[in-house]
């Protein structure tokens, strides 16, 4: 066991407090400006970029990185809104699929803008060309880690 | 109004994954290993580096990133184990501090060995030195951005 050196105490201090602060920011701005948290917006945004804007609930989750039974709260919730509906699976009886609604869809083009402005101006327009590549290439080695090994304890497996 | 790029996308992308999925493996550690959530360690953690263990509850909030009622939920559960008391501030009645109790501060450095591994294997054991600085220097950015201007909607202030 090997305590963290002063710049990593340092970073770790510093990526804790900008994720924190950053959570707070955006669920506040979403719930503000479309009544739900970043991780629906997320659900919806995921959905809109498939083919046919469905997608089987496992894969949701995997794709999400939440467990199943968050989604399936989630689902239930945005269901009540009009905005995503479940179906039952030709292939797989026991398996589900979310599909965003049109009301869903108009719901994510209203208010995308607002969202991805509320991203920019807390990040990217803060952030060097240069520093956008390091951000992205120590978040994929953090993601690709934390699934490894084969058989992790990764939430939609939950 | 301007839409990520392809670069910022997938970055912010990574960005969620690698957050959503460390803070869902921090989670189970500390729960499985102390019986608390992330936050609640990082209260203990951070009054244990201050003089005399205790903080006010005000600025346990502010270092913390979180709300006032948060903190004072947190508190309340960690009271309850014992790890934690509440005192009244003699220069302000209506102000509270909190102080880490003998067995809060025995539970941490019971825990802490584990918790720090955790944290190096998911993060600092897979980063070179240069990212450890980049990461750093990227979580400052965004953390400082968010607490402008002068009156933002910081959590510690609701």
């Amino acid at each position: 066991m090997k305590w963290l050196s002063t710049e990593e105490q340092a970073a770790w201090r510093a990526f804790l407090h900008a994720t924190t602060l950053l959570e707070d920011h955006l669920d506040r701005q979403l719930q503000r400006d479309a009544g739900m948290p970043h991780m629906y917006y997320a659900l919806l945004s995921t959905l809109s970029e498939t083919p046919g804007r469905r997608m089987r609930m496992t894969e949701l989750a995997e794709k999400t990185k939440i467990t199943r039974s968050r989604l399936s709260h989630a689902v239930a919730r945005l269901e009540g809104n009009g905005w995503l509906r479940r179906e039952s699976c030709p292939s797989d009886r026991r398996g589900q699929i979310a599909v965003l609604t049109d009301a869903g869809y108009e719901e994510l083009v209203r208010t995308a803008p607002g969202h991805v402005t509320a991203v920019r101006t807390a990040i990217f327009d803060r952030l060097s060309p240069d520093q956008v590549k390091q951000l992205g290439e120590i978040s994929q080695i953090i993601a690709d880690g934390l699934h490894e090994p084969e058989g992790a304890d990764v939430p939609w497996l939950r």
